[in-house]
């Protein structure tokens, strides 16, 4: 089955500690595609201006990804300029130019409506409403992710766009803000109990722990890359392999959600060795199955 | 086997956003001695004072723990105060008075010269050398603990500790401040380089990183105990699992140091449900077991 992504696509200009790019091709969108591709088609909806560059479309084109709807907008390409800490996992944003991105309202082409895997990337809660709204058939799992700013604006948006999804990703500040609880396990139960089956806090360095009825409590560590050189996109990376995996099995069973969460670790590992998308478009599923080899080792509890 | 521990025993007066308590019984070697007990015999080496109350002796003599290396010195026990801020990870020390500990030169009981587990708990670098300078076979295995003081302060003491122990224990950023490294597999390599077998990075709430030439990498998320009441002495009560299991089982296997380690985070998550030893004093060898099975769900990737 095909996966659904409704987000952004942008233009980065990023600096951390192991160097700066501009003009990188980004945006949520971006990364959960080409990661979700490895596993099935992942069909692209977000908005970009007359200036998004020919080869940005053409990277994405030579992928699995359905680009019908990319809508080209009269304006600029949304523009995202932050700076990473020493540490790699705090960051400031430099600037943020909506531009196109800022009057997104997504029409999802007809093809789409009945796409039985859906993910509503990082964007207004409102937005992510008028999407699902779209669908003509109940999909099967829909996943979404937020962050802080939409918990402390638009909170009553949010809570139905968490009533009406099968998983929800937040990381783990936000997972605390939204629950008002300081443990993480507990924090998980209090989101679950309005809605989700799953939440998935992802801990970026320190992994990720996903807790829902069916499934119990699941945690894994972070795939250990001795090479982190840009973390942007980790998040959507992990989330385009996690649901290109459950769509292209077509399977959504406690166990292959397990799996789903693993393959999506992996793909976060590759994302953050180069800036922007370079190293995740140049990987492949035989890749991926190395290091998800390498990563069972490593979490291995001999009996 | 039986295991040694030389470290401190001390009175401790605690604040946590769970509460306060004063003379609370604690120090690296009760912690430690508590923990190795559930699988063994644990050979305690300290000192204190004159005003060591007895109950607290009485409480660590009905355990499987050796007291005849507990020296009674002229003065007062060693005692520690401090706070832990609100995320339970940073505390601030309140107040450290060493009294007898300050002048703490371990002589070891003939009878325990020759324990083949051996663990050097955290303390002046110079003292843990003349503590294996007195073993008279040569141990199995030895086990230290240090932290960022010993780094900054006795650095060529503390490297040759390093290069005479099998595993060495620190926590994240001591790794990071002991190798220069910011990544943590960069870190572990790093020490490595210097002597021991394995490298145990303790993260807390993020669980723990073991790296050796013959284990590998090995991680493993903390337990999640939904009640974090004080987290003073989880390092120590890690450790005492992890080496009371390896004595009790006297195999020092690749795949026997990762079961320790699961047993040491599971002792290390009763410990911090209570205030001092309270919970890890009240638990039982099956309570250990029934959390690992747990454990062992909660990190299963299905095949």
């Amino acid at each position: 089955m095909p996966v659904l992504v409704v987000g952004s696509v942008g233009i980065d200009d990023i600096e951390t500690p192991a160097g700066a790019r501009k003009g990188l091709l980004g945006g949520s969108a971006v990364y959960f595609s080409l990661a979700a591709s490895l596993y099935t088609r992942a069909l692209l909806v977000a908005n970009v201006g007359t200036d998004f560059p020919a080869e940005f479309r053409d990277a994405l084109a030579t992928k699995d990804i359905d680009l019908s709807g990319l809508a080209v907008e009269d304006g600029e390409t949304f523009r995202w300029s932050g700076r990473y800490r020493e540490n790699m996992n705090d960051r400031d944003t430099l600037e943020t130019r909506l531009n196109v991105f800022g009057s997104f309202d997504p029409i999802l082409p007809e093809a789409f409506r009945s796409c039985p895997y859906v993910f509503l990337a990082n964007g207004v809660p409102a937005v992510q409403l008028r999407t699902l709204a779209q669908m003509r058939v109940r999909p099967k799992l829909v996943a979404a992710d937020t962050m802080d700013l939409w918990i402390r604006t638009t909170a009553s948006d949010l809570a139905e766009v968490i009533s009406k999804v099968n998983v929800l990703t937040v990381n783990d500040s936000e997972a605390r803000m939204l629950s008002g609880r300081r443990s993480l396990p507990d924090a998980a139960a209090a989101i679950l109990s309005r809605g989700p089956k799953v939440v998935i806090v992802k801990k970026g360095e320190h992994g990720v722990t996903a807790v829902g009825r069916d499934i119990g409590l699941f945690s894994m560590p972070a795939y250990p890359t001795g090479s982190v050189v840009d973390p942007t996109g980790a998040g959507d990376s992990f989330a385009g392999a996690m649901m290109g995996y459950l769509a292209g099995t077509d399977e959504v069973s406690p166990d292959n959600v397990r799996r789903a969460i693993a393959h999506g670790t992996v793909a976060a590992s590759f994302t953050v060795e180069s800036f922007g998308v370079e190293r995740l478009a140049s990987i492949s599923r035989r890749d991926v199955e190395e290091r998800l080899r390498e990563l069972r080792e490593i979490v291995r509890i001999p009996a």
